[in-house]
């Protein structure tokens, strides 16, 4: 099978004009696909109408018991369900799923990490917060084999009867690296530019392709710095894991047909 | 197949106990088994801790869109996968549903329906309430076949993008409705008592077996009453639709064994 695994991040999943643009967009995707999204925003958001603080050490969050019961239920019900209902009214049949359903995605939590927080060196439990094992391939590939669409929140389950917290961009290349076992798979990440620019200045100024070999120069010359660096890194894993390519995109632009492709 | 459709209340699975305990009958059911659960009691607490209000009518809850979204996530995803993540625990393949997942079923808005509050005639808007169309048979056994376990929060769709607040008693009849048309169907509803009591001061008088012949008798001669008999009524409808079995028992003796068997 081609298929197709679309990321698409808190910030679209949250407002209602784009999230129904979005789904337009996915729409017109051919072929099997799947669909794996964000929503930490809105988790924040009733978290603090709950009053339950959101704590963060070095820019990420610590998902306390509290915050675990907020984010089960705003990204594996809340945002979930509501792209399911909106899938199903244009004719697909998805199905909204954590890794805990059907097992899909297996995690242990995040041990202890050192970090350095105010000029000090501590131990960080980042807390109900699951490290990636094991993503089961069979059984999405089982699902589209059936026309059948996997919505997919960022939890994950250890096994024990925990539900854990988990990145999504993680969530949707582990995704795309199972499946790749068995399919050409190309994975998408939606984006707030038109793909990697060459000039952050101009948006127009996207590379069209990144391989190993091209990464290495752009970074020499320091065309690609910053928070780029890593996205980069993670997408050439994915593809020298099997994935056929990963593409950047403008979140308006899904299809797989603009943007920047990373590939071997 | 042989299959048990398992309803279990609200009450049950917001008690961590009690919710183990449940979840160690349930695994320890033989053979396809579906649980439907409920919920209600931990949304009012969430919604009012939202500051969202709890209105009722009539001594049913009007769903507005605000508690819309809080049954959404409490059903779909607090109460739902925490289930599900149990059951994984247990080795036992789960999948949590709601209507809108696969297309397993579809409801409509509930029409306004002409209610007498304060002595006065009134059309009452019960706001995103679904009634039930269809539950989808096919799909279901298809999971089951592949030794997948259903676990289905009281949320349905309308087709149209919405997800619709349902009674899980309903969803219960609805899902062993459907699947009776192709297999042997029981459905186990739980309950606080042992079963149907001949006695209500006596928990162990409990009713073996009523047929629509004995359920005659025990209602002229006053046997039966007050709330019983529209639950006796359902199941007695839900036989006259195919399900082999409706058993009314202890939510802790949920393995089909003891309790009040209605049948043809």
């Amino acid at each position: 099978m081609k298929i197709k695994v679309v990321k698409v991040g808190g910030a679209i999943v949250e407002d209602e004009a784009q999230l129904q643009q979005l789904i337009s967009d996915f729409s017109r995707i051919e072929g099997p696909k799947v669909l794996v999204h964000g929503g930490g925003r809105r988790a924040t958001k009733i978290a603090s109408q709950l009053g339950i603080e959101s704590h963060m050490v070095g820019g990420r969050r610590i998902t306390d018991g509290e915050m675990l019961n907020v984010v089960t239920m705003v990204y594996g019900g809340l945002v979930n369900k509501h792209l399911v209902a909106m899938l199903q009214a244009q004719g697909f049949n998805a199905v909204g799923l954590t890794g805990a359903d059907m097992d899909i995605i297996r995690s242990h939590k995040r041990p202890l990490k050192k970090m350095v927080v105010d000029g000090e060196e501590k131990m960080i439990d980042f807390g109900f917060v699951g490290d990636v094992e094991c993503a089961n391939g069979n059984t999405l590939a089982m699902l589209l084999n059936q026309g059948i669409i996997p919505v997919i929140a960022p939890l994950t389950h250890d096994g024990q009867g925990n539900i854990l917290n988990t990145n999504a961009d993680t969530m949707a290349s582990e995704t795309a690296k199972a499946l790749a076992k068995d399919n050409d798979v190309t994975l998408i990440y939606s984006f707030e530019k038109k793909g990697v620019l060459s000039n952050p200045d101009d948006d127009d100024s996207v590379i069209p392709v990144i391989t190993h070999e091209s990464f290495e120069t752009y970074k020499t010359d320091g065309t690609i710095s910053g928070g780029m660096l890593p996205k980069i890194e993670n997408a050439l894993a994915a593809v020298d894991a099997g994935v056929s390519r990963v593409i950047i995109t403008l979140a308006t632009a899904i299809d797989g047909n603009s943007g920047t492709v990373i590939k071997k």
